[in-house]
């Protein structure tokens, strides 16, 4: 099988940890030591994973040191990709012993200017706050910001991804066996201006959208959807919650999820699964055993007959 | 022909210009537009990039932040080969108007713990200084600085590169006519331990190095090193000083070039013309014109009948 797996950002830079390449790297390995069971078992791999702690640290670190100076959104997301597709290729190179190639491309993904979301910022980055250290924050940075949990959060605008221009190149090298890290942060997001040429634009695509699309254009059998929860779960937060197992997407749309983060991941996953894919969401330990219907939740036009 | 140009870190951040995303872009176009000239020549093309002044903004940066939780010098290179690498693809794609497909790769590349360039940092990051502030700077943050022509700036240990493991998806890419950027600042540096393994370590590589092992192992046939000088100078800096326009290998050796950077540039284009290859050294704006012995300076083996 072919299997996209998206790793999510506060997985790798966890909530409540320090937002150090020592925290990151010790999640990474977690992560690789779960990803090399799908190629140990002979499946074909493409790696995305989020950057939202990592793209605000980033933009933090740059207005710390001039906030003249700041990089735009675009180019602090392609330096997530670097800092964090270097992790996991170097781990993932390491737990495979290096008898497969592993390779980490860049990737832009296009998105509409006229995109809602810029007028409606949702995206989480950065470190979490309490509630008067996020409001002092974006009164003096001009941050939009919002409730994330019982903490407070920057927010960005999140554009839906439409287009993947580099799809001919990471088929060319999945056609030849490489696993391929790419789509880092939802990808670089950019527009496409009339005459063809591309520029990028101030916003963090979300990647669990940005990996089923990716997901639907390779025709990959699986989407898996890796994060620090063990599964989705029906009445989250109440005293009756219980982890679901297996769902349609009719179904998988219907439950109630929390919208911060749980939320895009179930919409993805509904929508590979009603392409005809599997989905799964889970921990990033977990990769094999959601694909093999023993850990997390999945998500399958056929989940009826076994739900 | 199959080409690896080198764009220096120091011509795509200028000395002087201020350190923006801004600044880059525009320094990038101008590298773009004279790249595209190689491609639409009919030449295969790798490019390389240095990141001397990205990789210091990082960590000064990362230290204005949370000094304590600064990044090593192998995740912000991973993180500059991500900011550079983005602004180089997408002003290639624009200037190639898509027709030929651009694909940007992460790429670490193995150095010697044994190195003696650990125990004797050379290699210039970030921005210049007056002496007195470089000198204020090093004492509270534990730099290694040195001369940098008038200015001063922070030093890093700069080994050789020995190993570039990612060689068989680069010339994977190459097969299929595509332009790859990758190798960024030198690329990534790593050792490797005795089981194989491969882990990051604080260093940068000098790229014009790196791109001369690059162009070995792919068996290029031309190198250009490309910089905002025209040319390598007889007598820098004299009354009589003058372009150097074409030389062999060991007439490059024994000019008087300045150590900081035109050093190691004649270096490794000397190494490249002694393996039987053209090495270039010019301005970013000449690419075509060095290659064609039109512009900036030629060192090639059969040079003497030419010079």
């Amino acid at each position: 099988m072919l299997i996209v797996a998206a790793l999510g950002g506060n997985a790798l830079l966890k909530r409540g940890e320090p937002l150090t390449a020592e925290a990151q790297r010790a999640n990474v390995q977690t992560a690789a030591k779960s990803l090399v069971e799908l190629v140990r078992a002979g499946h074909n791999l493409v790696i995305t994973h989020g950057n939202g702690p990592q793209v605000g640290l980033l933009a933090l670190q740059g207005a710390a040191y001039k906030p003249d100076e700041a990089y735009p959104l675009d180019v602090l997301g392609a330096e997530t990709g670097g800092m964090i597709g270097y992790m996991i290729e170097q781990e993932m190179e390491n737990a495979l012993g290096h008898d497969c190639p592993v390779a980490t491309l860049l990737t832009q993904v296009v998105v509409d200017p006229n995109d809602p979301a810029f007028a409606n910022p949702t995206k989480f980055i950065g470190p979490v706050y309490d509630k008067a250290e996020a409001e002092s924050r974006a009164e003096a940075a001009g941050w939009h910001i919002a409730a994330d949990g019982d903490k407070w959060r920057r927010v960005v605008p999140s554009p839906a991804p439409k287009e993947i221009p580099d799809m001919r190149v990471l088929k060319l090298l999945l056609d030849q066996g490489v696993v391929v890290i790419c789509t880092g942060g939802g990808g670089i997001p950019v527009l496409r201006r009339k005459d063809g040429s591309m520029i990028g634009i101030e916003a963090v695509i979300d990647k669990d959208a940005a990996s089923a699309l990716l997901a639907r254009e390779l025709g990959a059998d699986a989407l898996l959807l890796l994060t620090d929860v063990d599964a989705v779960y029906r009445d989250f937060g109440k005293p009756n919650a219980a982890p679901v197992r297996s769902v349609t997407p009719e179904q998988g749309r219907a439950l109630d999820v929390p919208a911060g983060s749980m939320g895009p991941k179930v919409t993805a996953a509904c929508d590979f699964a009603e392409s005809g894919g599997i989905s799964g969401i889970g921990r990033l330990e977990d990769a094999l055993d959601i694909l093999d219907g023993r850990a997390g939740t999945l998500i399958t036009k056929t989940a009826g007959s076994k739900a």
